[in-house]
């Protein structure tokens, strides 16, 4: 799957998130603003940043809007966000017809004055416990969760020492995926899911501890990668450092982080509880190699996410690995789209197959997921106009069946092409000489020891899912 | 009082508000762009629109943002919002550092569905509500009271019958001046405060329902004037006609209609609680004309409020009306402003001196209000330079010189220059040959009979002004 | 007819024109912007300034772009613009479909270097000259004039001693009406057409010369008016004061000065070749008052050229003036058109009635042309709407019946109601109950004693009109 | 050299052109678009399309501006471009301070009618031509050479046959690097420079001809690349196909195809003059292979043109190729850049390296050239930071000594770190623990037996550069 069909066709992450505070009093803000940029490829639809000064009055100052981290931030806006501590968003999902309410990070003043909240993730509960706010008076102005959340924190804080308490509190009757990242005027508050379903993870340069979905956004700003925030744990960076509050940590077998982050969403140069991503795909490669062996003459990946996963095919197999594609770097948001009775197509818009590459060649192409097929499809026949002789496809990751209610926008079942089609089906239907997917007993080994969630794989969640977000 | 000095020196009215509930089933959004177009004067710094399709799904779709009405709206966000019902809203003050986060309508999700609210006002107890909110748990994301109305609306609707009830028992609780329309997805309400501080009336064609704040807006959109919302009424139109409560309602000698919209705020071409506003205007000239009389040879009034006033003047005392000043039709918000040391004054760049009109002549300049006096200062210069050889100054309004709590945003005391100064001071600072303030016990002449609130001018307010929001 | 309307319907002066010299050394650009600013009433479509240094590198700058002053210049856009030397150009008509490539001032390079052109007018032998011109190799990239004018003064200066030589030898060339002002690295030389039909002044400030195409722009930057250029004659500024050449400078009995500048272009604050435009309006309401009296209650203008005429009727027939419309200060560009099928009207949207001003009364209606006549009959039926019993109409002009080719944009016959109706027709069409135009032999007592072309009234050209221009 | 450097430190490409004449009458303009999209990387300042309908009246219409493609053009302004034959351009350098004026193509009304020239190149004796041309008379818009061209092509076709006539007698007076396609209402030209020093090649699909800089826009249009245009040729295509005027052609041996143009410059699926891009890169990957071998565990590309030529190191080494570096996707030109007091530096915000990858391992880099030697230098400590042992910096281009004078944008001599330091000196600046450049010697064999310009290498230009623009 091609990263830049997100917006076409693909599978969709809700959001990534960044927190940081420079105890030396410097601005973050445009440590938060680069922090983004690498996490862009979580959200493209809204960002936004929120600010504030631990010496000053408890103010916090936001600045949010639909559009790309570098459409909605200038020079001059970055500027305006005065603030040694602060957070950061971005977002896939907006409530369209809503305007721009629900970008985050979520400001509020609540009981005990003002707190911004990123929130990446779902609550399986979260239409329950929406419900039961409505009940006793509360009020909502978007459609997602953060709102859930925030009335749980300042309820909560009423009764609570702390923000960090009130925030656990607040986790106790929270359900689902979550990495949220709190900023209130003295403190930043890490937090992720007991089952440690979305990534966050620590960092450090110089004075200034950060937090951030993945450890690639901490290498953008030069930050040392620390640790992952553990499952479950609540981390509270004060002035006096940092504190950890782990009394909700589940044991590491009941865990179950999310394969595809692995598998699709992270940076290849991301480390994700403990696991390289890149690393992990190059074993999803040698095991596809080892399931589905070929006689061919190339291995050759589909931009970007299918990059590492044929490298990993061609050293299992021995076959050379090959560069088959040529990316327009220039493809965006605003790319006007062919209509069908054009010439053009948008795949061969964004990739050219260069066919010096693969001419006569038997071809081994490898793509980390089929959502539709029509890609896939169109992919193939380039390849075949081009000279390959055979191709062959590769996915590194089994077949989606099942939905996914932790955040992950799959398309509906109608729409997936595995879900109405043997496996047989769909190679002739995309057009492929061969096809194998990835096996779901050898997703362990393409991840080392940790436990995962594969339930859009397999339909076994990791908690129980109640019957009204069950379509 | 030049209307255009708003975005520097002058006073600022906060909002305006609209609503349409069209039972043939037509979309109303484009009505209530138009109707806001014709309230623009009352709010230039956000707008919104909110509209939901009584005969479908209860959903509510919005379009809000920074800017004028045209700069928010274009041809295909009008034809996007779908409904038959909505509300629309211009604001004056937006919080600023918190993005477009507050424009209104303020659209919420609550125990009973769906909710849009416009409101233009400013609640005296809006503070201790909002405290009261927050501790039993409430979250704000704004700085202004839609929230705290929002809270009381969703909190009253868990034990009232309806949206009317809700709104009923929480105006019970709220204290100021207001005026507020409300889209449920079956129903248009609207509401202004007991004492009629702000205003709201009733419109209609063909098979649509109509509220605004001023009936300028309803002929702008081609509809009749029914009548104005009785201060204290609650209005609910739904497929069935109009409904009317007036359990609220006061006895009319309590009533206190803010004076300020006759003499600056309103349209002339608006009737408000039965007062003709150019009418108001002309009553006023006509009372300085008796109070300060004087020989001269012409009248001018200061565009735009000025110029009925001196029309009145002229009338009331036999001396010619005279066109004294060209207004630049193209001065808006993006307007560059002259620095100190340049050449050129903002006063210059948008107002000249008609010279051929005013030389060799004795001339009486009304305007509605002096602020600073700079711009005053700035007039009267011209006009001397143009060959005048007396100015008068007649000022429609008496002097500023108490806070306003409900809504106008005067500057503070050290800034208006009758704070400081004698009227003689006055006259003597801007230049002028003599200067005349309305008189507080001729106020009345020029509105009527209705019963009005003139703190500004005197401190004494209609209802008591808690401890907390005296500075 | 409304300013408004000119987007509309009715008539469009093409273009404005300023340059200024700064003999101190200041920067000029705000300068222009302003001047430009108070002539955006002579083009709303594109603009531009272009500057130089007089003590550095000749090299001249340039912006510009389609839009308003305000829109396509902000205060970092004026502040690049270094340069003490300069011109600015507002423009109705840009060639669609091109950019913005005919944007003025023109800047080129040719052989003396660099010059920049800011030009308003239409040359009747401008077809003629461009093929003359293509003839010899010419090649042109907009559709306008300013680029004929160009190259005649770039051969023009192959054998003149300076530039002011070769625009005056370009100037034997050129037939029509123009009026250009051109900066060249040192000089800033401003030229009338030897008849006069458009306008252009002299001003000073301080250490600097000024030219415009209205003094209006003058007062606007705190400039004195000096004097208008004379028909003809070449004034050149250099840093040793202003120098003139009126060797082309016509007897004042040949001028035809444009009598629409008087009636509508211009604004009623400006001077015209010793004319002031408001008192000519106030002159040609007098002779309307002459020439159809009525009895009636009131006199009423159309904002905004309309108001002065009336108050001159009102002066001559003793009738007293009264102020019968509100029109909406923020009607742009960019508002959204009513559909034919809506309740609304761009009338109403744009004009209100104030019908406590008109209610039972007999009402004199002046407006200073009648192009297609809808806008007209509209006003009259809300009038009518608003109680005014009789609505007489009164025009300050003849009635359009003939073509200008002098830059001037009238709509083509078709649509011109006076071109195929009686004044009886008319009266009846728009509705009104008497209709009188003014009478062309009156205009000359509208404008003292100067020579003018009314040719669009009477088809007498003050100069012969090529046939391949005559559709 | 990374393409994203190209705003920051790299060489540039000044132009790309296109053009397209759909015999079936279709538009052409979204074929244009799509095909400026994928030459996007030979100039991001300024795009443009005109186009015209060969049925109809002789107009050309054609929108143009700054930004990428994606900016300038929207689906609207594609629509409103109607005609079946027209050209585009994508432009790297616009004459700043004189707005838009130089997006090309050129829209020029001439003796005979209209026409638009796209035009990519420099041309030796530009300055002397416009010298000789406003001698007699000509005006410059802009600072560009295709102004130059049009006139030419103006005078010339006053006494040619036809339009490729006067092209021709305009290039028999052009001396330098071209590529253009000009536009005229009934036919499409292209032509190349008898060097062949910029590329043009053609291609079709279904009943319609095509032109462009690069064969993969035509890739991306579904169009079959036919040939290249030969240097020198003039190639027509009118309504009765193809013809060719080679008159103007040289012998092979005598040509000089821009080595760059293989090295960086193209996109490495396109071919030019027979020669595959990506496979040149691979060549001169085994080329460094042979000279610079050095023992060491891995082989990786600087994204994105090193990678091909890493790639051919591997194979020619025998040393596995790995894949060291994500890129950030989301990296465009608003990208708010790092002060040099942050943490962050752009060169970790656009590239973060695979620790995985290179932990422990002796590296090769491979890069296709050092400019400043900054961008390379950060690289390389990025990759010590990430534990690659040693770091064997490989060039697939020989130092930059001297200036081109055929349109690329080399910085001038002292910014160039090759200009003042010896290898070995560069090395150490770098932090590289071996450094290679491509051998001048070998360069041949990485482009096969064409013959191609090397001058930025060598200072032997194919053709004598007059001393006026010799610095």
């Amino acid at each position: 799957m091609q990263k830049d069909n997100r917006f076409e066709s693909g599978l969709h992450e809700e959001c990534g998130v960044f927190g940081a505070y420079d105890f030396s009093g410097q601005d973050v803000a445009s440590s938060i603003y680069y922090g983004l940029f690498a996490l862009q490829h979580r959200g493209q639809q809204t960002c936004g940043i929120a600010v504030t000064d631990t010496s000053a009055k408890m103010k916090i100052t936001a600045k949010k809007g639909p559009g790309l981290v570098n459409d909605v931030f200038s020079e001059e806006t970055i500027e305006e966000l005065k603030g040694n501590l602060g957070v950061g968003h971005v977002q896939y999902s907006a409530d369209k017809g809503k305007g721009s309410v629900s970008a985050q990070p979520l400001v509020i003043n609540y009981v005990k004055g003002t707190l911004a909240i990123s929130y990446n993730g779902s609550l399986v509960n979260g239409a329950d416990l929406k419900d039961e706010l409505t009940r006793t008076g509360a009020i909502f102005q978007s459609e997602n969760d953060s709102e859930v959340i925030a009335y749980h924190i300042a309820r909560e804080r009423i009764n609570s020492k702390n923000v960090q308490g009130a925030v656990k509190n607040a986790m106790k009757k929270m359900q689902g995926a979550y990495a949220i990242v709190v900023a209130s005027p003295r403190k930043l508050i890490g937090v992720r899911d007991p089952y440690g379903l979305k990534p966050l993870c620590i960092g450090k340069a110089d004075d200034a501890y950060f937090l951030a979905s993945e450890s690639c956004a901490l290498s953008a700003i030069g930050a040392e990668f620390i640790r992952d925030v553990e499952p479950g744990e609540i981390v509270s960076i004060t002035k006096d450092g940092i504190a950890s509050d782990k009394s909700m940590v589940m044991e590491k077998e009941k865990r179950a982080h999310c394969i595809f982050e692995y598998i699709y969403f992270a940076r290849p140069d991301s480390v994700i509880d403990n696991m390289n991503v890149y690393h992990s795909r190059i074993l999803a490669g040698k095991a596809l190699a080892k399931s589905y062996p070929v006689e061919a003459d190339l291995v050759v990946g589909v931009p970007d996410s299918g990059i590492a996963a044929a490298k990993g095919y061609a050293e299992g197999s021995g076959i050379p690995y090959g560069i088959a594609f040529h990316k327009n770097s220039y493809v965006g948001r605003t790319f006007i789209k062919p209509k069908q009775s054009q010439r053009e197509s948008s795949v061969k818009i964004k990739l050219n197959v260069l066919s010096e590459v693969v001419k006569g060649k038997r071809v081994i192409m490898v793509d980390d997921s089929i959502v539709r097929g029509t890609t896939c499809a169109n992919i193939i026949k380039m390849l075949k106009a081009a000279g390959a002789t055979e191709v062959h496809v590769r996915v590194s990751s089994p077949p989606f069946l099942y939905p996914c209610y932790f955040g992950t926008d799959v398309p509906s079942n109608e729409v997936l092409i595995a879900h109405s089609h043997s496996q047989e089906e769909i190679c002739e239907m995309i057009g492929a000489d061969s096809l194998g997917y990835m096996e779901l007993d050898k997703l362990q080994e393409t991840v080392g020891d940790i436990c995962y969630c594969d339930a859009c794989f397999t339909g076994k969640y990791p908690m129980a899912i109640p019957e009204n977000i069950i379509e």
